[in-house]
């Protein structure tokens, strides 16, 4: 059961898409207060568990932190890092009392869950203005399942988008890109998309190509087609401002931009230098920003990634103003005029700080609303705004969209990829726990830039990390400007990399199956342990395996020199390794606790006893695969219900999408 | 067998204290080139493991990255950090040939183990001007012994150094010592030391106490010591520059300090403002810097800790004038004048430059030595310094010493504590990690900041990683200004803290005996499962557990919210969990994998088949510890020589020392 209740006058995010009527009275768990802000406290039983926060930091069980949702361009996701670039502001607690919350809270918003005592649960924000859902149910995952009925479909890609994909910052001409698909083909590893990063664009100027670079570039879209590729360009959130450039001259001309309480043009820094942004929020700026897609979808293209989104601001006007300031007296009188370490926090904290959302405003139905009361909500709105222009401009088509910052409700209008990680082990393991939780606050389509985005990585973690990636929706290697290069290519072993990407093909019919059921059903694609198996101990509180679908649990290995690594079953389960050349090795484990060897080259996963997946032959690319007949791995006497559509179109609710497979 | 090389002219570091004669011809196993700077590169076998290098980042087994001797000031140690604080050269290659090496050299070199090539072993530096020692021997742990045998005896602390520590940053009057004192004893938490970080010297002066909170310090270190607590005051590298400051004016008539090349004093700017440098790889201002020790001793002070001798550099006065020509030009022309990326990355390197190590010169007998090549030896030399005085000053005592930078050598004179680590969960394990490396070569005295240095803790941190600490020689919890406050007595539950603290009390007649032992044989503390259970494929590669003396495994908890782990026997053992007072629970566990509960209160480890250890009960201070009768916990029948002196002189070799324990 699903209880609304209303405080203050809450600003209309449309995360939820359901209406309800609000309840009367207090929610029938914790302390709420609303006398200064919004203060809601429970008392935690010793063992209960916290889930949800979607794209947060930590564990799946989020107790024993203290999280704060206000989004940030911060590429190093260390453990002590509060915010992320989303807010997710959905939890459930499970233990000696069952229940979640959606704090429906458009800015910054903290939840202590045992971090200041140990057991105590306090979620705290500046007003008490907001919708508050409660829901109740038998379990964590009825409870999940109930909060995603209310908030809407998940949103479903083309089925290419299934498929592996490279990127780097740093691909800069048709050569760099045809290079990557080149050595792909001849390294025959499977390889489906592309990423155009900031630099195919002119000037960074969004809905523009590089003049000297991107001539005649529906040809060079069609060109990579042919190579069964696709070119998945780089939206970001800042339009330079520049006289002459179309977009620039519209959104001033029509106040599309966001604004000074002065009502000029707010100026933030980022990568094309001083930048307007588009007022998502406001409904007509929205619709005219996501009509500029069709810029790039007129050329061919059928994907897109939004970032910069939360959004990212080097620095304001003013903020450059201030610091110009305190370097003058700096230069001038040295550390007697400004202390050196004072300089320094004030340099370092330019960038994304609350002082520039103070700044600036959106026209929301006419009213004007600073940014800081709505900060999270910015790339929601973005994505949305693309979203809603693909259902107007090519209404019966899938368009690949995945976003950087986000808020429950844009998991209806794109994936999210989690950002700006490292070539860290400990980040494999951090994109494996965040997972489930995402897929809680409907983010199905999603992934990690495998191999880690910045720092040097290494050639046994890209392979490691592909091992999960062959899981994860969303398959990207993506990498930084500056660091190693780290394309499956570039390394020793090419052979290992082959057999790692081949495996995510060769499962790909399973892989889509439960995707497109999780996002038909509101289901969850990938599962805590707990969620299965909610009476075994040990599992319950397992943070390096997962389920996913109704069929298999993974276990990847997150530690470097490791030949294998220890995996707890729950029950009877098959081991499954998919080695070199399509070679599959199979073995029953019994219930308990196993040290499984692993070598670089493999990929393991676990069947659950009485359970089959669908395997097929590898191919170049998804639109290659022939899933006529596939092989069923897994026990005999099972049966499997496998969903197929032409990936293409959204014709989803034809029955003849499904398929029994027995085995 | 060892193998000294000569190449060019090596610098004298005295890391090896044996007189060896240099060998003919080139090494046995791998390459070597000296024709561009110096080069060792060995093709690794695909199992193969690479121990060594001491206080390094990453593993055990230290494959797949590349580590830079480069002794730096950087709080950060993410995994992707090449360089800590120390430079310990000795590596061991294990598996189809297996053989140690050390490389005595005193400035920048790499190891790159399996980075850019999965099986590519890669040392290089510069200069071929390097001592070379080679080692064979039958295992690994037989060539870290004759290594530590011609490196010469490890440190010895006096045996209060093995009670429990609490320090932060961030006392600074008499009664916030007395407040930790005090909130110690009433929560009946055991504790011989409180550790004076930079706040009690006056303006950050070496050898200086505050003149308005530490009047009459003699009477406070004994009241104090009424109460069983040492002090451990901290002695920073730089030297203030300061007209009438004693130790500035003698350093300065004496040419006692660090020089630049036209003969002026360097300046750098660290704590106190500008300061020089003791330039104590000259023997006369070594020998002049550690007599100073003596201020504090003569006052009644046992023991100190060595900061900032990497030697950490803010900005020198060169780098200073060039940052400011910058921000000027900045301020007048903006990012026209100087792109602001560039800017910031210029006041990002400004501090620990390699450009200021060029700038300033060593006197090492007559000869002008620019710092940049024998930066790795300051720390060395500076706690080489105080060990050298304090055999002058109080020849027959010990005194406790750890240092932050290090060199191999400085084992000798003092321990190390791993530097400023964070409240991160990875930093438990990381802490685990480095100790058998450490005591590879050489560094039995050590350990972590407890609950960790930066960031902001938990109290389920703090009490996991006490539960490692209770096994490490040095046991201190440290915090950083501005960090949440982690004293034991800050958090919910007391008591847990006092069982885990009271446990390591109840292990000190163990802890010590084994110390001393390894301590005395040139033997290991902590060592890999690697070098009891060489045969055992799973337990060669266990990278948390920990082999303690003859008679122990630990493997503390390091994830959060886990009620317990996963622990890897390699034989049968004895699983012990240490509860409240005094409860100890003992259970046989069969040779294999387990998973072991482990609630926060308890300390979990595991004794091997056939041994025994001694457990006294718990008492305020070490002095307190009553070692008469000890229990003996473990096997029947088995027995154990247990070590025991006076703790405080040097009294090393007396058979009587020695005491048979029969269970």
């Amino acid at each position: 059961m699903i209880q609304k209740y209303v405080y203050g006058n809450p600003f209309s995010t449309d995360a939820v898409t359901v209406q309800m009527e609000a309840a009367e009275g207090a929610p029938q768990f914790g302390q709420l207060c609303t006398d200064e802000g919004f203060c809601f406290t429970y008392e935690m039983g010793k063992e209960d568990i916290v889930y949800g926060l979607g794209e947060a930091n930590r564990g799946i069980n989020k107790r024993g932190f203290r999280y704060v949702s206000d989004c940030a361009d911060d590429p190093n996701h260390t453990e002590d890092k509060n915010s992320l670039y989303a807010a997710h502001n959905f939890i459930i607690v499970a233990g000696k009392e069952t229940f979640g919350m959606f704090f429906d809270y458009p800015s910054v918003i903290t939840f202590d869950i045992g971090y200041t005592n140990l057991d105590k649960l306090k979620v705290s924000c500046a007003h008490a203005d907001m919708n508050l859902y409660v829901i109740t149910g038998e379990t964590p995952y009825d409870i999940v399942k109930q909060f995603r009925k209310i908030i809407g479909r998940s949103f479903i890609p083309p089925k290419f988008a299934f498929g592996f994909g490279q990127s780097r910052w740093g691909y800069v001409t048709k050569d760099d890109f045809r290079t990557v698909a080149q050595k792909y083909h001849e390294s025959r590893i499977p390889l489906d998309m592309i990423y155009m990063d900031i630099d195919y664009m002119q000037d960074y100027k969004d809905f523009t190509l590089n003049e000297e670079n991107f001539q005649e570039f529906p040809a060079f879209v069609q060109e990579m087609k042919d190579q069964h590729i696709r070119l998945i360009p780089i939206i970001d959130a800042g339009v330079k401002v520049e006289e002459g450039y179309d977009i620039y001259e519209e959104g001033v001309a029509n106040n599309y931009f966001c604004k000074r309480a002065d009502g000029t043009d707010f100026v933030a820094a980022v990568w094309p230098g001083d930048t307007h942004f588009p007022d998502v929020l406001n409904k007509d700026a929205r619709k005219w920003f996501g009509d500029h897609y069709s810029f790039l979808i007129d050329q061919g293209i059928e994907g897109f990634w939004n970032d910069m989104n939360e959004p990212a601001i080097f620095y304001s006007t003013e903020g450059m103003t201030e610091i110009k300031e305190m370097l003058k007296k700096f230069s001038e009188e040295g550390e007697k005029g400004v202390p050196m370490f004072h300089l320094m926090g004030k340099i370092m904290s330019m960038s994304n700080s609350h002082e520039d959302y103070k700044r600036f405003y959106h026209n929301v139905d006419g009213k004007m609303v600073c940014h800081e009361d709505v900060h999270n909500l910015f790339g929601y709105n973005m994505t949305r705004a693309a979203g809603e222009a693909f259902e107007r401009l090519v209404p019966d088509k899938r368009i690949l969209m995945f976003s950087r910052s986000s808020y429950v409700g844009m998991h209806r209008y794109g994936g999210i990829w989690t950002g700006d990680n490292k070539s860290w082990w400990s980040h494999l393991l951090l994109n494996l726990k965040m997972m489930p939780s995402l897929n809680m606050c409907g983010f199905l389509y999603t992934g990690a830039d495998l191999g880690g985005f910045g720092a040097d990585t290494t050639e046994d973690l890209v392979l490691r990390w592909l091992a999960l990636g062959v899981f994860t929706p969303l398959m990207r290697n993506h990498a930084a400007r500056g660091t190693r290069e780290q394309e499956c290519y570039q390394f020793d072993h090419i052979e290992d990399f082959r057999s790692v990407v081949e495996t995510r093909y060769r499962l790909i019919p399973y892989l889509y199956s439960e995707f497109m059921k999780a996002a038909l059903n509101n289901d969850l694609y990938f599962k805590p342990l707990s969620f299965v198996y909610p009476e075994d101990e040990i599992a319950v509180r397992v943070e390096d395996q997962l389920m996913l679908g109704d069929e298999i649990m993974i276990a990847p290995v997150y530690t470097q020199n490791a030949k294998g690594r220890y995996v707890y079953l729950p029950e009877e389960m098959m081991f499954v390794k998919f080695g070199r050349d399509g070679e599959i090795t199979e073995k029953v484990l019994e219930k308990g606790l196993h040290y499984v060897e692993v070598a670089l080259h493999e990929v393991p996963m676990f069947i659950r006893k009485g359970k089959c997946v669908p395997v097929v032959a590898s191919a170049e690319c998804v639109d290659d695969l022939d899933s006529t007949a596939p092989e069923l791995i897994g026990y005999a006497g099972s049966e499997y219900t496998m969903y197929e559509d032409d990936g293409v179109h959204k014709d989803y609710e034809n029955p003849k999408n499904y398929r029994v497979l027995r085995k």
